[in-house]
């Protein structure tokens, strides 16, 4: 497969409307990915070397979320709405450089999948000009039927057109279709809109590239791989899908999950065998978690790498950033941000973490927080190996402490702190005896008073 | 239909003991509100302007759930159990003031929705005397079969009396009712207890009304608009269906659900356009959602108002009074109750935030408390705009700080602070060389010798 | 049955390379409980009085986890694996001791009930000297059916050697086995290998008994209760089911559970009646609520003691040796550890108490924290009665504080407070007018200097 050349053209021009968003239906994210982001992302993995969006407006935008998951893509503007074969016709530029195979895929499928195209490259392969992706489903009602004699595809009968056995047919248009370059410009533009609509259709092209004598054919794909998100509640089928694919996946890979349905994961997610993962847990994109880690419920976590035999949560945040080693471990209620705590190290209890280095085997009291952020830039904290940070210190950056320093609880620290220190900042404690109950007895006569 | 009066009475006497509380059974809630109020709600929507309410016991406090629903609520004490048409007439009173229509609801069918019951007002607006509600289902097993000739329901037809072909019967008596005012109280004291068990049906209603020459037909309804909790299973049945309802709607309505399953709504949430709800977020009563915001993971919102593009959680608690402003940020293990937080103003992280108001565009650093409680009484806090609050405040109110102010990390504040001016009331920070390796020597040496 | 005398030998050898993992099969948890000890304690509850463990290795970790649950347990090492029959007999020494009952069940099917194994020894007493449990499917294809003959099993009869007939029986073989003690090591040792794959069958006990003239019945047992775990697809789907029972358990004993499928328990969780659990709440293992508790959502709790209407939540993590008393208070963001916390008391925000004794009507202020660990040891805080601790606050443990006593807003504590004192120990305020805005010109300065 690898010799043949192959463009994708993405269709990604539908108006959404049934989606009621700013936004342009393509760009909303199954998984945290822009569906279109997920058609092209199949689309490289089945070997498509150019990528032809074609959009209807956010232009830049649906290409820059494009960008990062394929080589080589150009986004072409539809103009009108004159049918999908007008649509396709819309990168005639992309269709006029050579390519051995076209796939032409919608942007709100967002489940379609690699071996889904790539078995229908493969009827390219083997000689047909037209190959279409159909799928079965025990309901066909108002679904095109794929006619098949001898093992071609003869035509595609919407439901108004079709006879009584026709209508039992259970084989329908899944829309997705390879066509050969070499035949794909003279086809696409023989399609006429001699119809009600006035509209050109893409499915004309079967009947077409049969007339000129080519070889159609239709290729299995699943339901699901076909499924087109119009409003929310489907946008929310697809992503139940896909989180269900996944949680699969990971179970069968070594990881447990103890409650799977309570387990979000993104569309990049990476896990090692033998973690264990608890209800109730969110991973954000851009997640890498080791082996034999144990991620406890309610934990939420994003754009972080975390080596084996971590512990995190229950109740942790790990943003962007941050970095755990081995063994290391973050608390309930603690937030660690573009920070790397150390091997052994402790971040335990009610805890802020920003732009800090931790080493290793130091203890983070509870309630420490660093203050990396003095209203206009942020500034770093580097804590040493083996330090003792005291409950309820303030970090204020920048500021590093030595290794082996014992900070005192409650500091709040301004200043570096060599290796081995003590470093103390706080007030003395005065007790004042029977004060406590003039106190108590004051503010009681304060509030009747008021009352 | 507005012009024709209606009486709603709903039993709502039921023991529900096998709801094993010590709560009468109308008053378990579904949404966070109790059963009864929500027949009652869908009563005033469906127009009725009287509510009359047969309780058993509890009869302060489930006309006290009832009453802020609808206008016009009246309590009556069922005080033997000897049927459902004893019951309806415990209401007497409140059937002997004319009205037109007359709905018997019942307090233990939380789904009923005012769609059904119109379409029961609309048969008696059309010159029915009975209006019947009943569902369809594919097990009609042990319910009474409704029996309709030409149009109209001739009988409602018990399990145990049905013949061959009536048990065929898939439409069944939902329970609840319609009944022309006119012929009411008649038609009511006309029932009989010549029967097993001695009590009062108001399914003999439909004999009687034939018998008197009236037209009794029977309007279907949801299945679920009937369904009867009598255990806490069924209550989280309702639940369930309630919830999947709501979800669906928000969708529809332009709300992103990113995991629709995992968010719980409360029967009065209203969301805007474009927000999006990231999984595990749990809505209480009273909380209006502005347009597109973010509302991220583990977020648990009640009672509180939250403007245009602002941003909660994930982790984020708002309680009763919390309103944030346009574009406010609210972030991880945050807590606001009572509080407004101003446009662009940000709380991020380990805060708690209690009667205080926040000014735009300030920030909040991280582990700041407003001390609002002294033991007795709740004090204010009030910080203007463009105020620096460094991490680790205590705010102990009464206290104002001014506008550009600036708050020192660590920070004790019991007095105001002037707009502009920096303030700082923390101890100095002192490094004693060496002194962390003695200490360290020390505690260990300590816990050998207690092990 | 109790005079009976029962031997179960649960069979615990499998290698379970399907689950990926390093751990042995049998010791990975359904409800926080490995599945070895679900089984086992099914065993105990149907009256087994010895337990033999038929392990492959892990074997001092299998018997450690399963004695807590059961007298008398032993591992026996098979060494290789000739078959169920052969691993039955790896126990031999086990079955040489008399016993009336031998029940031979399987270490990864956790979800077997006590009253499964109850009928099959039922079976036995009333004269069987075999009794296969058996299960009905819809989709018997490649089980083994069960064929019987005037109420009694005559043969198991694998799918290939099955007749088209024969095929059609739903009733198949689960597996678990009651056999009498007296024939038991006759009938094993009778068992041959003489199969295509060499092994020693277990179910060939069937024919061999028969041939001895001794009864051999099938005990219906359900589907659910013989689920084998082969992977971690399928231990989610034995937790799921587990869960599922439970919840159905609780809320039909009269606690209130929201979201039932958010919700999950540990095997021993126990919750007193009109109990409210909010959506989205984790108990760990060893937990006790009592009656008229409040959980909110998000709550974490494992290995407390929870008193009559405490209220927990929402956010709040109870950690082992958490002991709350009637209407304590725990609420968010906040952590207990190995502490009481007295009647009434609360502990409402941000907080982190461990190792501590809080006394009654005690008012915890927010963002307190205990101390407890200097980098060596742990040491106890004592909190009296009807004690006001201000916000942040750190309690450097040891330290006690007298009732009635009034700690200041941002104290460290490190001496204990008599009672009804009055204790501060923080920085004094000041104002520096003009200062914040200096302040505020100089960082924004840098800002722009580096950037």
């Amino acid at each position: 497969m690898t010799e043949r050349s192959c463009l994708s053209i993405v269709l990604a021009a539908g108006e959404g409307t049934r989606m009621k968003s700013d936004r342009s239906k393509v760009l909303h994210e199954v998984a945290g990915l822009p569906m279109v982001a997920h058609v092209v992302r199949a689309a490289a993995a089945a070997g498509s070397d150019r990528v032809a969006l074609v959009v209807g407006r956010d232009a830049e935008t649906v290409e820059a979320v494009a960008t990062p998951h394929t080589a080589n893509v150009t986004t072409y503007l539809q103009k009108e709405r004159l049918g999908t074969a007008h649509a396709v016709l819309a990168a005639q530029e992309a269709i006029e450089e050579p390519a051995d195979d076209i796939l032409v895929l919608f942007g709100d499928t967002p489940l379609v999948r690699p071996d889904d195209l790539a078995a229908a490259r493969m009827a390219l392969s083997e000689g047909a000009a037209v190959a279409v992706m159909g799928f079965y489903t025990e309901n066909p009602f108002g679904y095109g039927r794929l006619i098949e004699e001898d093992g071609q595809l003869v035509d595609i009968r919407e439901e108004k057109d079709a006879s009584f056995l026709e209508k039992q047919i259970q084989f329908c248009n899944g829309g997705l279709m390879a066509i050969a370059g070499e035949h794909a410009l003279e086809l696409l533009r023989g399609i006429g809109n001699d119809n009600a609509k006035g509209e050109y259709y893409l499915t004309d092209i079967v009947a077409l590239a049969r007339a000129e004598g080519h070889k159609v054919v239709a290729r299995e794909i699943a339901f699901e791989s076909v499924l087109g998100i119009n409003n929310r509640v489907e946008l929310a089928e697809a992503e139940a899908i896909w989180q269900r694919r996944t949680r699969h996946r990971m179970m069968v890979d070594g990881v447990t999950l103890m409650q799977p349905a309570s387990v979000h994961f993104s569309w990049d997610t990476a896990i090692g065998q033998d973690t264990l993962v608890e209800p109730n847990v969110v991973f954000g994109p851009a997640v890498s978690i080791g082996r034999s880690v144990t991620i406890r419920a309610f934990s939420h976590i994003e754009g972080a790498t975390v080596a084996d035999s971590a512990e995190i949560g229950p109740f942790a945040r790990l943003r962007p950033g941050a970095e755990l080693a081995d063994k290391a471990k973050v608390g309930n209620f603690c937030e660690v941000k573009k920070s790397r705590i150390g091997e052994g190290a402790k971040v335990n209890h009610l805890t802020y973490i920003g732009d800090a280095e931790i080493g290793a085997r130091s203890n983070i009291g509870a309630g420490t927080v660093t203050c990396n952020y003095d209203g206009y830039a942020k500034h770093r904290t580097t804590i040493g190996e083996d330090v003792f940070v005291g409950t309820h210190t303030s970090l204020v950056a920048p500021v590093t402490i030595g290794p082996g320093a014992y900070v005192a609880t409650g500091s709040v620290l301004t200043e570096d702190v060599p290796g081995d220190a003590l470093a103390i900042a706080r007030g003395r404690q005065v007790n004042k005896d029977g004060r406590g109950k003039i106190l108590r007895e004051r503010l009681q006569a304060q509030k009747q008073q008021k009352s």
